[in-house]
Parts: structure tokens; C-alpha cells; sequence
């Protein structure tokens, strides 16, 4: 089928493929601004599904949304050492306004750390006021040359969270928190397996104490970023940066310790490329911005009068359901469009079905069919669609664990990663020298410092030590790094 | 209590009061970046309500959620002539990004018909292809000299929603669906009463053939603008525009009909300065970011026990409620607090209420107190709060009857205009000149020619037909317009 619909085949390659897909499906289209694309509704329903389960956990961590200006004057920017130089290169300026030249060039936001924590440094004089919780839904500009649907965008959207504490150690904590919020988001609700873990010093984010992250296994061998939770310590609030200070308990003046975390439209991306077949797109139930489609399979009257009774009982339920009772497309057609947007149960409602009081259940993740009785219909698909997304859970994690290694020896290391990619975990010596020259050399970069334990939300994670010695320079090292190519 | 407070009393100066009872409220502050504003929790909270009112009527209009990119190339702008003659001089460009100057200069979008259009035309090849009905929930710059909290500012916070029809009549029948969507918003959700109408050729937007408006009147006795939908005919689609064109069913080449509608931010203005009085902001309970605040009278044990036990209750049952059980600030400064922020109803947990059974209710709206008993709380609120809806709409109906009025000369529009400003209806001849003078002399402006029927729902409003002379030049006229001092 996937000939038909001319779609390159993602087992030959899945690059192609993942390009050609979400055209097709009509996730997303090229903008005719270079590096801007556009989120149709089909893929901007995905989006709109990640942010309701993200709202739920950012309530749980008393997380409050708010919205802060676009521009950014440049001097705000240049205020953090690390954070300028982190950035500058990608920014897009606004040089004119209202018809004329600006006194300030203004930003357009990479990240929003230095607007708001200005305002943070206004609304914070006593430890009263802290801790200060805000998270922002909104769009940030990052000039890119080279582009990929929601991998890689000048513009995307995001969500960016920013605390501001008394306290180290709170922050410090809410940013494990945080990690573990962006775990559950991509484990459970988007079905794809990650690895926490915490930066090394050259792939911390700019103007970062500590980057921890989780980092996703593409089925062809190369990691996704997935989200980043920081702890950005004193240095954004420091008398020469935005100098947000409190008087404590005892009335004396501190500065406060803040982190920063955000994820964004690109793990959109890792949903389509981790359960995507060659027959199109996957969605995971929780995640599909429709869960149930019901079809009619002709136009007579009972037909469609059921189809829509279907539908609204459905939708009562709380499952997302869509019909199709249209008389422009066959029913052939129908059922392919289904497959390709993947939609992860597709109901056939016909003469036969109505008959005998059992429906036709398409499943697109196991490509099957099974007959479900009306009789309750809403339990049967409700247990189906949890069945589901467990069995495309556990799929993922059998695919990414295929593409685990470990190497002992640089040769080994090299080889694996010219045979199969992958993530491989590799003693190294903590330092950039050697870190750089294997990134040259194998184009593998250090994706993460694993946890102890992955599932693990206690509040400080341990790392395994164990004694080796690195792969590139042959000296002391007490940590096996996650390496990987990545996004 | 206002003095205390330090708030320019309401009936004074209510502009005065308006600014600093934002700040004080927390709603929003004074950004670094000129005509931009910071929306705070309390402020961008009431916005999330918004959004998920009207994203209910949305969905009952089968509008989807898209998003588009904020940057326009300004090529774009200049292809339909009014509408780049209406935004050329509010754009904001951005002229260099990744360190280089760019090939084309981008606007940030002020709107987004024309990115939106391009992508239209590609998408629409049959009639099969329509309608089209996409919204985004975006951010938008418009360059304002002059600026004021969510009324005016350089950035903004709406829905556009755009749509594209075979047919123009299924337009037209839309744009009034898409205009009694905003009168639901205003009147049923916010507690403000609109009057619904068409533009004059001078109001209408920049590129429209008709546009139709919901226009309120704030308590001095000027107009707000509250939600626009528009008719664009054929003018952005046609072939020296955007091209949108589509093979009809027989085969013939055809150009679509569209329609553009948007709800921003400047709405919060509204609910503000129509319901606050001079102790503060008064929230409609159907709007209000916390409906209930449960206080603690104290720290005792058994009194922050059942506080929290209450809020958990009332939150079951969908009521938002949030707790004060901190021993930070004194039982008359939380209240104070809920005051000043509105807060439809305090709840006081404190001894003598948990002995009789009975806690005392503040209403925020009445200044009055009653007691409300601990069985049947949840429905007793939810009674309570839907007679401060009704009621605060009914006395926001009164204040805006009273701010009505017609004349059938010049000089009585001129003293009343000066006098109390409001609404006046009175006989105009359509004639752009006589407008103009109009606004030169008096400051007012026509705001709309009412339908007929203001809560007409039909797809064809009327115009009461009249035969009188314009109070400006005396020739024949036909209807009364309605004008007004505005925002």
C-alpha cells in the first residue's frame, strides 16, 4: 500500500521518508519563509495534546503561565557572559519599527531567561516573595541554515518554565523534578523511551550550573535531545547580571538560585520517527489528536445515522472520535487516509456490522483487525487503546535496546558507530580535549551522563562509578558516558 | 479600604485607577521593551479562560488549530493594496538574522491573511479542498505610539481565525456565526453587553468587504472594540493577490470567498473597567481565574485540615478554588488581598464556623456577607456564583443603558459628547466627509450600524430603515449610526 501512495519506504530510508510522511499525512508544510515551516492541524492537534498532559504536571509542581515580550533588547542579552555567546550567532533583530530606526536593536527571543528575570529582579525583594514559579506556551526564533520538520526550525514553539529560589538545594530538587515531568511526558504519554542523564560542561546549555536531559534512540541509531532542565545557579541573579536579590530571614541580602527548563514542538519529530512504518505515521492513543475514527461504509441512511450515533457516544466518553460518512472518497480511500495519518483504530460501520451487532476494528500500530461487539463498545475500545499504547511502549523499548552498546576500546567504538550508530557507552576522562576529537572524528557527541536509576525521581541522582580508563586518551576516567550521532 | 490600599478610587479618575489597580492586582506590569507589556499569572490567567471558552464555540464552528510563521516577507503585505496601505506603518522588521543581512526583510506579523493565504493556495486545488477553517492562538506587533495595559500594546495576544469557501453566501452566513461566537464571549462569559454591527467604508479592516464588529461602552462613557469578523470577498484571493483558486464541480476555475475574525487580549481591558470598583478588580465568576478562596483564620491544626479539605472538595466538582492557609500575612491582609484581586467569593474557615457548621461567604461583587452552610457547599456555590454572573451582567446593562443616547441635531450631539460622551445614535449620510468632520470636531468616530435585532443569531441581519437627514449636513439619510469617543 505504501507504493501506492508513492510514500519512499521508511526501512529503506527513513530520512525520505519522515519528510515525505508528514507532507502527506498533513502534519506540516514548507512556509514560504526559508527555516519556517507550517503546523497544520493534524500535526499542531499533536502539539495541543502535549501541552494539555505538560499542563497537568506543571499544576502539580505549582507552576503558573504567564506571557512576557518577544523582543529582548541586545544589552539584556549581554548581561550573561556564556548566554550571548551561546546565541548570538542564531538571532533574528529587529532593526526598524513603526516606521523608524531603533535607538535599541531589539531580539526576537532565543529563550526568555533575560526578560523575564529583569521583571524577576522587580518583583522580588524579600524571601517572602520566592520561590517564583512561571512557565510561558509561546514561540522562540532560532536562525538555522540547516532545517527539518519539527527537528529543526528557525521558528518553534515551546514552553519554557523559570524558578527563582531562596534556596539551592529547592532548586536544585525542582530541577530533578522537572527531568522526571519531561520523562513522563515522553514515556508514557508519547510512548518513546529515554535516558536521563546530566550534560557534560561543553554541552550544558548556555549560562547552565548543571543540563540534565532526557535523550530519545531514533530508529536509525541517532539520539534526540527531548527536553533540558537546568540549574542555572547565581549567575543570572548576580549583582553584574540582573542582580535579583532578597533580603532573608535574618535581613540580609541574598541572591537568588534559579533554574530553567523546556521542551518543545521538536519531540514531535521522535513520535513520528519512533513509531512511524512504511505504511505511514503511528500515534500512540494518548498522544493522537484523534483516537478512534468511525467510517461508514456506504452512504445508506441507517448507515450513517449509526456512524454519527457511534461517534457521539463515543465522544461522550471522552474518546477522540472523528467520522467519515462523506460520499467524495471510497471507501478504499478512506481507509488509506486513516492509515497514513494513524489513527490508532479505525471502526467500519456497514450493512453486515450493523447486522450482527459487531463492528470491524482496524488497528493501525499491529495492522490487524478485530470484531468488537457494540455491546459495550466504550469499555472494549477504552482497554484496546490502553493495550495499545502499552504494546507501542514496549515495542520502542525493544528497538532502542537493539541499539545499545557498549565499547571498551576506541576501535570498538569507532566500529560501532560506522555499523550501527546507536548509543554506546564509553569511559571518558571528562575532558573537552578528547571529548572534541571524538565529536571529529565519529561525529559522536557525549549525549548524557546517565542516572544510576532512569526511573528514578529521588531528588538526587547517583551516578555509576566505576573505574576505567578513557577510549580516546587511555587515562583515568570513573564514568561510562552515553555517546551518541544525534539530532 | 481603597485609601489603605493606596488606589485612586474608580469613580475619580478611572484611568488613573485602571493602571494602578493592574499593577497592584498583579494582572500585568510595565515591561523594558517601550508598548510592550508583561502579562502576569493574574492577568494571563483570565486570558486562559477566554481561550478555553471560546475554543468550545471554535469547535462547534469546525475551526482547527493551526499555527503559521510569525515572520511575513514583506513582498506578502504589498499584494493586496489596502491592506499594506492599513499596516505599513505599525510593522515591526527584522533586517538581519544569524549574522547576516537578509535577502528579503521579514514584518513580524500584524496579522496574518497573507502567510496564511500563500499556504491556501497551495493547499486548494478542488472544491473538494473547501471550506478551509484554520484559527491560530498566536502573538502579533503592531507598533502603537501610544500604549496602555491589554487596551494597546505593541504585542498582543489573539485567535484569527481564517476560513475560504466556494460559496460566498457560506461565508457571509459564517462571519455573522463568527460575530455571535464574540457576543456569547462578551455577554455570557464576561458580563459585558455589546451591541452588534457593520463598520463604515472608513472603519472596516484593511482589505475587507464588510466588516462587523461588537462594540461595548465603558463606564466614562467610551467605546471599546471588542471582536471583529470580516468578509475579505475575493480581494485576497484572486489572481493578482494570492491566487486561491479552485476547479468547481464542472470543471470551471473559480477563486474563493473568505472570511478573517479575531478576539485579542484588549478584551481583559473590557472585563476590567466594567466591573471594578473602587476597591479594586471584580472578577465574573465564569472568567475568573479563582472563583473561591477558602481562607484559615488561623494556624490551628483542625482549621488548615479542613481549609485544604474543602479545597479539594469544591475542585472535584470543578469550581476553581485555591487556599490561603499561610502564616505569612494576617487574616484582614488576605482578605484585603482577595479584594483587591477580585476573587468572586472568600470563604472563612475559621473556629466559630466549624463549630456551627457554617462559614461565612464574602461576595465580592454585593461588598456583603452570608452564611453558607458545610452541607450542600458545593451546590450552594455553584448557585451563589451563577446569581453574581446574572447579576453582574444585568447592572453592567443598566450602567451601559444609561450611557445611551440619540440626537437629531448637531448641536445635541455636540453637548452630549461633551457632557457624557456614550453612545449616540443619530442620522448619518454615509458620506465619508461629513465622518471625517465629525471625528475632527467631536472626537467620535461611528462605531457600527446596529443590526436590527442585537441578540439575532440569523444569518441576514437587518438594519432599521428610517428616513431622516445627517445632523452633520443635513442631506437624506437612511439609517442612525451609532457613534462614540473610543479606545
Amino acid at each position: 500500500m505504501a507504493l501506492k501512495r508513492n510514500l519512499t519506504l521508511k526501512s529503506e530510508n527513513m530520512s525520505k521518508w519522515y519528510t515525505q510522511v508528514i507532507q502527506q499525512a498533513k502534519l506540516a508544510d514548507y512556509s514560504p519563509v526559508k527555516g519556517c515551516m507550517v503546523f497544520r492541524p493534524n500535526g499542531y492537534g499533536i502539539w495541543e495534546n502535549i501541552q494539555k498532559s505538560y499542563q497537568k504536571l506543571l499544576d502539580k509542581m505549582e507552576v503558573k503561565n504567564a506571557y512576557f515580550p518577544i523582543f529582548i533588547p541586545m544589552s539584556f542579552l549581554e548581561k550573561e557572559a556564556d548566554h550571548v555567546e551561546g546565541f548570538a550567532p542564531e538571532l533574528a533583530i529587529v532593526t526598524h519599527a513603526g516606521g523608524e530606526e531603533l535607538a535599541e536593536k531589539l531580539a526576537i527571543r532565543p529563550t526568555s531567561e533575560t526578560i523575564m528575570y529583569d521583571m524577576y529582579s522587580k518583583w522580588v525583594q524579600s524571601h517572602r516573595d520566592l520561590p517564583i514559579k512561571i512557565n510561558q506556551w509561546n514561540n522562540v526564533v532560532r536562525w538555522e541554515k540547516r532545517t527539518s520538520f519539527f527537528l529543526r526550525t528557525t521558528e518553534f514553539l515551546w514552553q519554557e518554565a523559570h524558578s527563582a529560589h531562596a534556596d539551592k538545594q529547592e532548586a536544585i530538587d525542582l530541577m530533578y523534578e522537572a527531568l522526571e515531568s519531561y520523562r513522563k511526558i515522553a514515556e508514557e504519554i508519547l510512548a518513546i523511551p529515554v535516558v536521563k542523564g546530566k550534560k557534560s560542561e561543553s554541552e550544558k546549555f548556555a549560562g547552565a550550573e548543571i543540563t540534565t536531559t532526557i535523550e530519545a534512540m531514533m530508529p536509525d541509531g541517532k539520539a534526540l535531545q527531548s527536553g533540558t532542565s537546568h540549574h542555572l545557579g547565581q549567575n543570572f541573579s548576580k549583582k553584574d547580571a540582573f542582580n535579583i536579590s532578597f533580603q532573608n530571614s535574618e535581613g540580609q541580602t541574598e541572591y537568588t538560585y534559579q533554574n530553567s527548563w523546556g521542551l518543545s514542538t521538536r519531540i514531535i519529530g521522535a513520535i513520528i520517527m519512533t513509531h512511524g512504518d512504511d505504511d505511514g505515521i503511528v500515534m500512540p492513543p494518548k498522544i493522537a489528536p484523534t483516537q478512534v475514527i468511525v467510517v461508514a461504509a456506504s452512504q445508506d441512511d441507517d448507515i450513517v445515522r449509526k456512524t454519527n450515533e457511534i461517534k457521539k457516544q463515543l465522544i461522550k466518553a471522552d474518546i477522540r472520535t472523528s467520522v467519515d460518512t462523506s460520499d467524495q472518497t471510497s471507501l478504499g480511500w478512506k481507509l488509506n487516509d486513516a492509515e497514513l495519518t494513524g489513527i490508532p483504530i479505525t471502526l467500519i460501520v456497514g450493512k453486515r456490522e450493523l447486522e450482527s451487532g459487531n463492528l470491524t476494528a482496524s488497528i493501525r500500530f499491529t495492522k490487524t483487525k478485530q470484531k468488537i461487539s457494540l455491546d459495550n463498545l466504550v469499555s472494549n475500545l477504552t482497554n484496546l487503546l490502553d493495550t495499545i499504547q502499552a504494546n507501542m511502549f514496549n515495542k520502542a523499548v525493544e528497538k532502542t535496546n537493539e541499539l545499545r552498546f557498549s565499547a571498551e576500546t576506541y576501535d570498538e567504538f569507532k566500529k560501532i558507530m560506522l555499523e550501527n550508530r546507536g548509543f554506546i557507552k564509553a569511559f571518558w576522562c571528562e575532558n573537552k580535549a578528547c571529548e572534541k576529537a571524538i565529536k571529529e572524528e565519529t561525529k559522536a557527541t557525549t549525549r548524557c551522563l546517565p542516572f544510576l536509576f532512569n526511573q528514578e525521581s529521588a531528588k538526587s541522582p547517583k551516578y555509576k562509578e566505576e573505574s576505567g580508563t578513557c577510549i580516546k586518551c587511555g587515562s583515568k576516567a570513573t564514568h561510562r558516558w552515553l555517546f551518541a550521532q544525534a539530532y
